[in-house]
């Protein structure tokens, strides 16, 4: 019989944080590619453009006039999807019609005043303020509401429709279906086996090694064993905590160090601004916040689209949407990529 | 206390099939969008190109020619993501890493010798060769495998990489993961409820009329209570039916007309030739396709990503990726605007 080998072999993985497998084929990066190609980038952004209702003193859709602000802004999002009012749908006739209420908040957060900038081309303090920031719009919002979700869309791609370096913040009533996912399985692994899921899995890949692509004092950047996206990473705090909040400032300047290696590389992987999405998850809040939360262990999810070169994207379609997630290259080859990647920004480098 | 009124009120809806919630937030649709637009088609296909691999007489990439075929013609696809004979990844070593076999066959079956035709432009005679093929590769591939995938992606957009009209077969030695979770939640229903789920939820669907797009002797189309995508519809059959083989001859002449009007009505929505990912859903097959598989009901999935125009399309992105699904106008609406449509091709009306 053959030897079996991750690299040629087609197989499945399990995610046990999502209770979801993926099919693993990594033979395919070998196949030709005809199929649609992404524009390219707008590759001049003006650092300030007044009619941008991201820039500083821009006037938003209602009619409210940006601050000069000089680090982070945070605002009410003029068309959120969660409004903190809506009446609830009542009482559901039938089991398989079922609504419920949902109230909550919508927010956006712009990192820096300038236009031309993103994360990986902002400074290990800039980076900071941000972090700052987002663990005092999870304290304020978590008062109020059990799911604070951050999380940030980057490029057009991703359906980010303003190039202005920001995220969003949604707060809600409701835990969203991931949540509760996340949720069910770290308590499960914590009852059975004593330990957050997250601790022994980052425990373990450091002692296994082929998918870690950055480590430091505090923090692992890895390709999960369950990865989706090509170059999907998890991102973990060494030491037990529960929310954003919670990190210390030690903590948080290493965060902001290395969040600026792991975005300088995904830029440097196609020499492109690399498009994704990512958010953070971290225990419940709301009026249960003082519940025991100790089977979460704070992490950001990372999901890049780009496949194969800054215009070759993998499409999560048919055979994804209607039966299970596929990949085309083994997480192993993806971190081992990212590993051997500089620390340097590509458009730095050339200066 | 304000009335409830879906449209305007935001609230998540329960997905009983796939055990899921999504966010409605309707009053969504008012936002601009200044965000990607995507390309517009190709508007002209050669009817006949020698090159395309798809094509009746071209040599493929393994080096073999296809035959002259006059109506559908089934191969092996080239790059496939699954293979008959992967060797087993072997006993895992710890719970947060398994990994196990994967075996299969990928198929890609042309649905017409014409490069330049899509379902919607085939005659109802031509579309019925199609569903025959369907039922024919389920039933040869359904002796060995338990899941056979029939899924088509239609449109670049969909990350379709031929314009020839097309859809693949990925049968496997595991049930994926959307076939899992829906065999557990009809398992489930039926035993608490007595009756096939999908059933009873036809059958409501039926009586509430609200969400209806097209119902025929034997077929209903409907945007489900918990749709994701601006237009997703499920396609059932009124008879309880398990898998696509099963299908008399009456039924599918009847198939392949609703279809020719679900599909007309799609390009009519925006004058476009819709995209969408498409796929079928039955009971699991393989050595145990004998078992009690009650429960199941065939149906069809379609997954349109278009929401306000032939250029603009609904983001699955950050919140969506990270959190939850979330809509921005309710299945109610979708409907609603479906049904108005014409069953005539707005391509030929023209002519
Ligand atoms: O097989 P194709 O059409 O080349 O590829 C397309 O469909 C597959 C199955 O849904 C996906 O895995 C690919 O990402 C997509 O580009
Ligand atoms: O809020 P934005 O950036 O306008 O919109 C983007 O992010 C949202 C949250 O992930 C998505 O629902 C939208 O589909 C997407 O276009």
């Amino acid at each position: 019989a053959t030897t079996f080998r991750a690299s040629e072999h087609q197989h499945i993985r399990y995610n046990p944080l999502q209770d979801e497998w993926v099919l693993v084929s990594a033979h395919r990066m070998k196949r030709p590619w005809q199929g649609q190609v992404e524009p390219p980038l707008l590759t001049t952004v003006p650092r300030h453009d007044p009619h941008n209702p991201l820039c500083p003193g821009a006037t938003r859709a209602n009619g409210e006039v940006n601050p000069y602000y000089d680090g982070t802004f945070v605002f009410d999002n003029d068309f959120p999807a969660l409004q903190p009012d809506a009446p609830n749908p009542g009482p559901s006739d039938h089991p398989l019609f079922q609504a419920e209420a949902a109230r909550g908040v919508c927010k956006v957060m712009c990192f820096h005043p300038w236009s031309d900038v993103t994360l990986p081309l902002m400074s290990v303090p800039e980076i900071r303020t941000v972090i700052d920031a987002w663990a005092s719009v999870t304290e304020e919002l978590g008062a109020r509401y059990p799911w604070v979700q951050i999380f940030e869309n980057k490029g057009a791609m991703m359906g980010c429709s303003n190039p202005h370096p920001h995220c969003q913040v949604w707060a809600s009533s409701f835990l969203p279906d991931i949540a509760q996912r996340e949720e069910r399985t770290q308590r499960a692994y914590q009852s059975q086996r004593g330990e957050p899921l997250l601790m022994e899995y980052g425990h373990q890949e450091l002692l296994r090694k082929e998918r870690l692509v950055l480590t430091s004092e505090h923090w692992l950047v890895l390709v999960p064993f369950w990865a989706v996206w090509p170059y999907q990473t998890l991102l973990l705090p060494r030491r037990h905590v529960r929310r954003l909040p919670e990190l210390t400032p030690a903590e948080r300047d290493d965060l902001a160090s290395i969040m600026k290696k792991l975005l300088t590389k995904y830029d440097n992987l196609f020499e492109t601004s690399f498009p994704y999405s990512m958010g953070w998850h971290g225990a419940p809040m709301g009026s249960d916040a003082g519940a025991n939360w100790d089977h979460w262990q704070l992490h950001a999810h990372y999901y890049p689209p780009l496949l194969r070169s800054a215009t070759i994207r993998k499409f999560m379609v048919g055979y994804e949407m209607l039966a299970q997630a596929q990949r085309d290259l083994t997480p192993e080859q993806a971190a081992e990529r990212l590993r051997t990647l500089p620390e340097v920004h590509y458009r730095l480098g050339q200066k």
